[in-house]
């Protein structure tokens, strides 16, 4: 993290914009700014520039747009739709391990159709957030020049949409997935098979999300497994996975390579952003967070596993 | 893993033999022999010789104890009284993360009274498993020449027995304990602040088992964070812990010291033995175990959290 973000290579981010009514164990926090898209844009921002491809309502406030625009993010791809923005309202356990949906509105998500702009046809960093399989099928046949794809899904589309799940497999590079769709995406527990069968579906790694208890990379070089920061203070894991993948992302185009090493430093980096992510409310912590944090922290994560 | 285990200074195991009824996702197993001065002793005696204290009953099959003596394990403590052994039985779900207890007859195990042989008293490494505080407490006031003394608990001694729980924890260097009990312990969720709490308890450090999650080790140096191997083959966690703590107080023993490096390097091996536990129904896997395939299993392990 020694030269200049802007110098990297832009991550194309296409995914949701939202409200979050969060219910947390310390408090009441509605209408905080949140969606896949913004966690990830501002996680990829700490490496390198991003574009982002979302919709959001009239009532989305300009300066986080602005604010965004300030961390390098090139937001002219996001539609302002008449309507409301996207809104989750969701209750955390008290020890954050589980949350339940209180309420979805889609609002102008509902209608939501990526419109990818020229210069957005030319990204080389592609990153499909949990979005409509079919969505993301119309942003790659829209995106032939993208080096590197990866895709992120959900449970609700596993279920619904497993065919065209399947097709979004057969062109990406890499799914970020976390433990439990990934076992129902394979229909195996076990998660060395799970992540084997996935692999033979099309992309040439995984990406598995444990939350706390961190994550794991499968690809031709085996299995690699990144542990999460030990937090004193846990706050709100929402986006945690968001930036994670925004941050892994935004550190490979940085190195402008894909190869083990740099693989396996961008997962522990993503890991340390995501720890951040969970300190504060919404993405309090990831906006105030500074790549020298990172790297201090960074070092402390590769201690945890360092036996001399 | 390159000298004899005989030329290591014995471990002294206090605890449970049993038989164990399993119900499995693979099939019923009844009389399973179990118990975890059993898992504990067969894990210690790949590094080091180990002596049981427990207590079985008639029913116990001596060749089993013979099996054990053919591996080190010095089974003259091990009394034999008139009437049954300890049995336990337990239903583990369908993907082996969780059980229930179906029945337990303590039989024999109820009136168990530590009976340490002079030689006994003499041991420097103290392993007391899992049984009633107050029988801990007495080995350990006959036991005044250990230098390294470890414990084990659970949520029924810690609910049913906190004040001699915590005396225990007042006179021991170690205490092994899964995360959840350590949370009940310390009433808090927070590991890392759970930890920090039951360290001003006493003991110099904790090893916190987290079953497919790895375990931690806090102490002086900090956090240091073990992986579990990932299974491709997951039978049966039975004693799985209890091989953990014998892999590693084994490994200490037979290093002859108790550093941050070789705990380290220990909670790595014992990963590694208690991954091969959960290869095998009861301590088939274990018993059949040789150093070499520790040894290389270890070098995988090593890669899994390896950058470069």
């Amino acid at each position: 993290m020694t030269h200049d973000p802007k110098n990297a290579e832009p991550v194309l981010l296409v995914g949701s914009m939202a409200f979050d009514d969060l219910s947390l164990p310390t408090g009441e926090f509605p209408s905080v700014i949140g969606g896949s898209a913004t966690y990830a844009a501002m996680a990829v921002s700490l490496f390198a520039p991003a574009q982002i491809v979302a919709v959001v309502g009239e009532d989305f406030p300009e300066e986080t747009l602005e604010a965004l625009r300030q961390r390098g993010v090139d937001t002219r791809g996001v539609e302002r739709a008449q309507g409301k923005t996207f809104r989750w309202a969701g209750r955390y356990a008290q020890n954050l391990a589980s949350r339940e949906t209180l309420d979805t509105q889609l609002n102008v998500f509902a209608d939501f159709r990526p419109k990818l702009l020229p210069e957005h046809c030319e990204a080389r960093w592609l990153f499909l957030g949990n979005i409509h399989p079919a969505l993301q099928l119309q942003v790659l046949s829209q995106c032939g020049t993208a080096r590197f794809v990866a895709a992120d899904t959900m449970n609700f589309w596993i279920e619904g949409e497993r065919k065209l799940v399947e097709e979004v497999l057969s062109k990406i590079d890499t799914l970020t997935i976390n433990d439990e769709e990934l076992r129902q995406l394979a229909g195996e527990y076990n998660i060395r098979k799970a992540a084997a069968r996935v692999l033979t579906m099309g992309p040439k790694r995984l990406v598995v999300k444990r939350g706390e208890y961190g994550a794991m990379l499968f690809d031709e070089a085996g299995v690699f497994y990144a542990p999460a920061y030990p937090l004193e203070v846990e706050v709100d894991p929402t986006g945690a996975g968001d930036s994670f993948a925004g941050a892994l992302f935004g550190y490979l185009a940085k190195a402008g390579r894909v190869d083990p090493t740099t693989l396996r430093q961008g997962l522990l980096t993503a890991s340390v952003v995501a720890s951040f992510n969970v300190e504060g409310v919404g993405h309090a912590a990831l906006s105030s967070l500074t790549p020298a944090r990172v790297t201090a922290r960074l070092e402390e994560l590769r201690r945890l596993v360092q036996v001399e």
